[in-house]
């Protein structure tokens, strides 16, 4: 494990990064509508370039011997294996239909894994400034106050969170609102804000008592929130309840008190 | 259709009213975590009840001849119906799970009608500090600033929002995935923030290209929202396509351009 001076270093390092590249999205962030609609996803395209660019710049200045995964650099170039170096996993724009739409649900995510553990964890809201920090054994903080997970023991009180993600064929859909109607029954209510980071730090300062996604995008957008959650005192696991994978693009994240209700009543187990 | 001064003075009184509220929600937005469970119910009414109080009382100071029908007190005492008198149709907390659970899309609503129809529209979210307001025929503004809806005009690439709404009963529930599985095989995503006034608010300024909502609350949920759309360009409708009924408690929004589309999409004609 790092020492404490390092890890305060490498969260000091990530968050002036994602300060950075906050400016970069609050600059653009009004100014997709005024593109017209075919131009459009380049000009998301190079908003999110520009941040991860920055970002990873800024790291590895500081860090030139870490590793580094990206959404962006994955989609140019192909995934890049984890392992058990010092990896930083970035996603510079989650939210991006948010982002391209102007629902100021979007964030900069930049995790740290050491050993394939995440270790540190920074997401930043630029649009309502936001800033959700996790280092591990550390705790967990919102805007410098420390937070924690909801102490909801009841799944009929309990806010749920999802998103209906990307995919659009029949039996992916059919699955997913099936799991939907089915919790509907169980829970006091259902919020799906379209991005996933921020989910995690819902659950980490107890706005959201219970979130599930499966399908999305990669490790990036579950790197940061992992160790917020955790350092908040909730749990993060596979939501068929085995434990988690950073690798495989599903997760569920809760307090303790309600993770075994949340596993029994969701109907994705295999 | 009343005088220009008499609608600037309108504006200003609920506008007043609604940022005085606000103050009050947000001194207790982070509360609500301490108060012991069986304490909670009775205190969000309570926060409820003082917004109400206050806005009716600033309102009744300018305008002693008014009628005014809130949330708050038809839950009290019973529903005052609408006539052609000017009424303001207040909700003081819009959200309220989002409130109790510390979600921040919460708001004021304060709506003015004359002759049944919808006139001036405040609506105030003080955990965002967003102020959208609508006068009948001078357009409608974001914090000062003028909006309008979206340019959208396909389904593929909207953002739809609705609500899973307070009903738990199998048919209900059943109905609501139903339109939603359907809804998602034409639609970019789902977003649901929990704040029926919110959502009108996005339609009115481009975030959201599409809401529609069945079985909320009362008028109060929507009189304000109405004015606010309509101003920005956009059309509320019921979700069958048939005329907008205030005291219907069924309402749908979206710009011109993919109303029709909309409306043949959604499931509810009836």
């Amino acid at each position: 494990m790092a020492q404490n001076d390092s890890l305060a270093k490498f969260l000091d390092t990530a968050v002036d990064a994602a300060k950075r590249a906050g400016e970069i999205i609050r600059n653009g962030f009004y100014q997709t509508k005024n593109v017209e609609h075919k131009g459009q996803v380049d000009w998301v395209t190079e908003t999110d370039k520009a941040c991860e660019d920055l970002i990873f710049n800024h790291l590895k200045q500081q860090f030139p011997t870490h590793k580094f995964i990206g959404e962006e650099t994955t989609a140019a170039c192909g995934a890049t294996e984890l392992t058990d170096e010092p990896t930083w996993i970035v996603d510079p724009l989650d939210g991006t239909t948010n982002f391209v739409h102007g629902f100021p649900f979007v964030c900069i995510s930049i995790g740290l894994t050491i050993g394939k553990i995440p270790i540190v964890g920074v997401v930043y809201n630029p649009m309502m400034d936001e800033l959700f920090t996790g280092v591990h054994g550390q705790g967990a903080f919102f805007n410098g106050k420390p937070i924690k997970v909801s102490s909801q023991t009841e799944l009929v009180k309990s806010l749920l969170a999802t998103e209906a993600g990307t995919k659009r064929d029949k039996p992916t859909l059919d699955a997913s609102t099936n799991r939907i109607n089915s919790l509907l029954f169980k829970v006091r209510s259902l919020r799906m804000s379209g991005s996933c980071a921020l989910n995690l730090c819902g659950i980490a300062c107890g706005r959201l008592d219970l979130f599930y996604e499966l399908g999305f995008g990669g490790p990036w957008d579950v790197a940061a929130g992992v160790v917020i959650v955790e350092e908040a005192g909730g749990l993060v696991y596979d939501p068929s309840g085995k434990d988690f994978d950073i690798t495989a693009q599903r997760v569920a994240a809760s307090n303790p008190h309600v993770k075994d209700a949340f596993i029994e009543a969701l109907p994705t187990s295999e």
